[in-house]
């Protein structure tokens, strides 16, 4: 009945406080509002597959940046280039299939490695995941506003600010809590799509029949050295351009929300979206080279293609950079979503701090929503929202995760093979089977892994002295500090159980030691609560002031008349040490006691008024913290609350000498 | 006895514990090491003169940038302004020796307002000095690393980074206590005022003998649309050279330092430090002129002069430099007793933050000196480190203090008119007696308090525009601050008093409350010290998770087997407004009686382990801050300092079910 009581009462009570908080996140939800809907295929390409697509934004643009460097004559190697990055990822979508089958359950990187090649893999690839969303959240922000900058020149000199600002709206909007409606994912994603369609076929209709024209009025990058374009430049060029491929693992993370046979209708929308994706990244760079397109830092591709095919300032022209920008925002978006998610589950597991796993008000994991906001928030400061300086730090994550998930594939299908025909054997996450095709599936996810293996180190080689040392290093690095973490949290957990522990529950006396700072109503309060216990108990006070101290003796004979009071010098005006020392020496006095040490905190009722005062409470719990057997108290002494009854202060009645005497009561 | 122990044990121990504020800051120093020691004249010149002197390095200087304005030919005009603003000094100087007679104790503006005009004028002088104690800083450093960048012109791209660093020192070096020995004060002013006189004894004896040239090579200040040469324009360039009349104040501040008949020598060094500082001044104005100085945002006017005197790179040029640099140090130096001396004297009034009057380990008033420190620190940042972007800033302050105090004067004279022959009086701070020659004075201070007025008036209007506003808005504000802070305190005092109030000291019964987050060995730390108070007890468990907490009474009945457990649901995951709900409800059912929170705190060996852990005690306390009657107790549990004799945690033996077991232990 109690707690039926309470319920009600934290129901309707709750949501009443008002607060800036409270205006930009929203009045906070019950944990029984956890909800959980399925989607069917077109939905959930809409909402699994913007991250993906958005890659086409910059994909070809990041290639030319890298051509650009051994002159406009190299152009002509971004079609081979594209063509072989469509084919890593057709091998790379076949793979993932498998997985999908796999685990219905979901099958992220982190979870296939920790079901196959145990933590210390699954922690790389989580930490290269993590690594990669946040990444993701820069790059597509960064890109989204070249596009709109691409547009509206006037913007070019806030790209900083405005990537800032979107990261803002788009924290606050997920501390509210996106209700996963998947008809709102679906607008920008088929706005974009058509946009795309109608550009690039419009494109090609001018390609075919003669009438498409050149590009005008673009301030390229210029390059000062042309390079030879060597061996190590064209890779370079391929490993800047599979960027393309980031995000295509998002639908085997989302199993779970597809509708039934879910495993079917995500192995579907995964080659749809793959279909989808090749046709337009190779249409743009197609289209690029048709119409001269020029990598610059103040117009993107997209709105040069957009520009040419429909001419200056057309509508079209328009809505294919606004779609495009919206894809990108959505692509930050689901990091939002992937990021906090990922983190709650190393948290769970002990390897990132606990807090990630609370689930705020909104039901959202708060702390993780503003750990990815913080940090994507300080790469796109330091990297000047450039997508081109933030490319080399993107995608390796990525192709690790993708290698490491894949080669815990290999592993899983060879003891599947060991099975014999009809066995099932359970394993850690799923049941695993008996298939005839085994080898056939090892050999498939093997040639993956090789292959994004080998992107992987391309990638690590060509792109390390422009940025891929930095995220190279700090992999390992944030491998080291997950293990940090989880031997922490075990040893806590070791220490804390009762298992195999002898111990009793039984009483022992207490020694009470009221800090009082001077003689005032507060330490009325201090004094009635020390005599409420019914243990031994005295007074101390801290002699900062010898002067003071004396004072203080005078009025607590006068004004209390009971209970010894002990004035402890502090020659260097610390309030620390001395007490530390005094309650060291009490409890090697009292070796079976506890020290119970009860101090006033004068509670203001602002925080301003609170600033004023010196708040001695927190001064003591440090110095006292790290002593056995002894329990700090805290008496609050309500001020300026007026709760008496409306008793206000005459100030005009009030003479110095009133102040200088109240002071007392402090410090 | 157990004091003398105490006492000792806190001497002993104290200064043994490392660290980097250690070793900044130096070890702590006992209160009666407080000393102090007075000076004679030439000492005390050094001691007080700098700040006054050190603005000779810029009046000139700031008087040429003005003038700038309405074109070369206008410079003839920086003798005539030099002239009136020495006749200033001299008014102000005959004011200030009056004050000097009538205050032996210390006439410092604000006391003088205090004494003669009422709190309101009191707290202006005394805001405006605290501001303008800021900009001393500000200004000063910024000139002295000008100085230095004239003759290391590579520096002056990091002008503000040397100036911070500047800063830096001088917060640690005063931060350490600077031992007052006026011998290492007196080195920097007499280089200074050494080397000055060799340069402008040569300069005028090559004026003299025709041999003077014209300085060559400045990157002056480009005027590109030159104004016609206004009264407005005169009058700012006049209010920007009165920044030389900063410091004459520091004197009547500083009386009490000298030896016996301390006024007589304050007076004397007073008017030795006005005539040096005329002579410098109208030297340095009047040779500037000769050799066509040009104001230059690189190359300071005393460069210019040494450079042109003595030739580039001469040893003469550089020490001149050196010396004005170090000058100029010292008299941002000066700020630094100051400011905290003064804020100091504000905050025992009850007008700023009582923690002002707290001297630190090395019985400085630490507070002040950081306040200073990080105040001069952002106007140096955002003015760029540009003494002409802070003149307009300056001096504002100054005159204004100059003016209250020379009213004060004038009450306090017009007192000791009413007076009968040879009839004393005891004032607040003195003692008044009659004086024929009243009239006479009072017309001094009269005449010094409007030319002072005056002056702070064609200020405002003339530099309103480049700054002057920011101070003018500035004082008030901070002036109704003060007396807002001290309101409060008035209130405090008010609460907290005893007197005339009835309070009884008696027993009351105690309900306590223990707070159980799971079932663990500190949970065992926690009932323990429940049972030994005595008193009736239950638990309460905030039902977050519901599943968790299902599994805490089971434990709970298992483990500990006694006292009840009462679990309180959280349907918004929150721990704080259930406690709180929860603890009110008992408070109504218990009118008499104290409730007694009891809260476990996991103990941590460093702050990085700390962090892996929800503090929820923080939460706790600042859930039921408010409540009367409710005392909150923290049980801290040692965890991971092995002093349970080396009980290392192997951690192989541990599954991740432990782990998961483990958690329970918290939130």
């Amino acid at each position: 009945m109690q707690t039926t009581n309470l319920e009600d009462m934290a129901t309707t009570k709750n949501p009443a406080r008002f607060s800036l908080s409270r205006l930009l996140i929203g009045k906070p939800l019950a944990t029984r509002d956890l909800a959980h809907q399925t989607v069917n295929r077109p939905i959930g390409l809409a909402v699994f597959a913007s991250d993906a697509l958005s890659s086409t934004a910059y994909a070809t643009e990041e290639i030319l940046f890298i051509l650009a460097l051994a002159g406009t004559a190299a152009f002509g190697l971004s079609m081979p280039i594209a063509i072989a990055i469509a084919i890593l990822l057709v091998i790379v979508t076949i793979s993932y299939r498998q997985t999908i089958y796999a685990y219905p359950n979901g099958g992220g990187a982190y979870i296939v490695a920790r079901d196959n090649l145990g933590e210390v893999a699954a922690q790389v690839a989580g930490a290269a995941l993590l690594t990669d969303y946040i990444l993701t959240v820069a790059v597509s922000i960064s890109s989204g506003v070249a596009q709109i900058a691409s547009a509206f020149p006037a913007l070019n000199p806030y790209r900083v600010e405005v990537a800032l600002l979107v990261i803002f709206i788009m924290t606050v909007v997920n501390l509210r809590g996106v209700k996963e409606s998947g008809t709102v994912f679906a607008i920008p994603t088929y706005f974009f799509l058509g946009t795309m369609f109608v550009t690039l076929g419009v494109g090609l209709y001018q390609y075919f029949t003669g009438t498409l024209s050149i590009v005008t009025d673009v301030h390229s990058v210029e390059t000062l050295v042309v390079q030879p374009l060597t061996i190590f430049l064209i890779l370079r060029a391929f490993s800047s351009g599979s960027a393309a491929l980031t995000g295509i693992e998002a639908i085997s993370n989302g199993i779970t929300a597809f509708k039934e046979p879910r495993s079917r209708n995500a192995a579907v929308t995964l080659q749809w979206m793959s279909g989808i994706l090749i046709t337009i990244f190779l249409s743009i760079t197609f289209l690029s080279h048709q119409i001269q397109a020029m990598p610059s830092h103040t117009e993107t591709i997209i709105s040069q293609l957009g520009r040419t095919i429909f001419g200056d300032n057309s509508i079209f022209y328009l809505a294919v950079v606004a779609g495009t920008a919206l894809i990108l925002l959505m692509a930050a978006n689901t990091s939002y979503a992937d990021f906090p998610r990922l983190a709650a589950l190393h948290a769970g597991d002990g390897f990132l701090p606990r807090q990630l796993t609370f689930r705020g008000g909104r039901l959202v994991f708060s702390w993780g929503i503003l750990t990815l906001a913080g940090l994507a928030s300080l790469l796109v400061i330091v990297m000047k929202a450039s997508t081109s300086a933030l490319i080399p730090l993107y995608a390796i994550g990525v192709f690790l995760s993708f290698t490491i998930s894949q080669m815990g594939m290999v592993i899983r299908l060879r003891k599947i093979g060991r099975l014999q025909p009809g066995e099932s054997v359970q394993g850690l996450e799923t049941v695993m089977s008996y298939d005839p095709r085994w080898r056939l599936k090892m050999v498939i996810s093997g040639f993956g892994a090789v292959c994004t293996g080998i992107v992987m180190l391309i990638f690590a080689i060509t792109k390390f002295t422009s940025g891929a040392w930095f995220v190279i290093l700090l992999i390992p690095i944030l491998v080291f500090a997950f293990f940090r973490v989880h031997h922490h949290y075990k040893d806590v957990a070791h220490a804390l159980s009762l298992r195999d522990k002898t111990y009793d529950i039984a009483s022992h006396p207490v020694q009470t030691v009221v800090l009082v700072d001077g003689v005032h109503t507060g330490t009325i309060e201090l004094v009635n609560f020390a005599k409420s216990l019914q243990h031994p108990w005295h007074a101390v006070h801290i002699g900062v002031n010898p002067e003071k101290a004396s004072k203080v003796e005078a009025l607590w004979d006068e004004m209390i008349g009971e209970g010894e009071l002990v004035v402890v010098p502090s020659p260097y005006r610390q309030l620390n040490m001395p007490i530390r020392h005094y309650v060291e020496n009490l409890l090697r006095e009292n070796p079976d006691s506890y020290v119970h040490v009860v101090v006033g905190h004068l509670a203001m009722d602002s925080v301003w008024k609170q600033a004023l005062h010196q708040n001695s409470v927190f001064i003591f719990n440090l110095a006292l913290n790290g002593l056995e057997r002894v329990v700090v108290t805290i008496v609050p002494h309500q001020v300026g609350r007026h709760q008496n009854g409306g008793n206000v202060v005459d100030r005009n009645v009030l003479t110095n000498e009133d102040l200088r005497r109240g002071e007392e009561g402090e410090r």
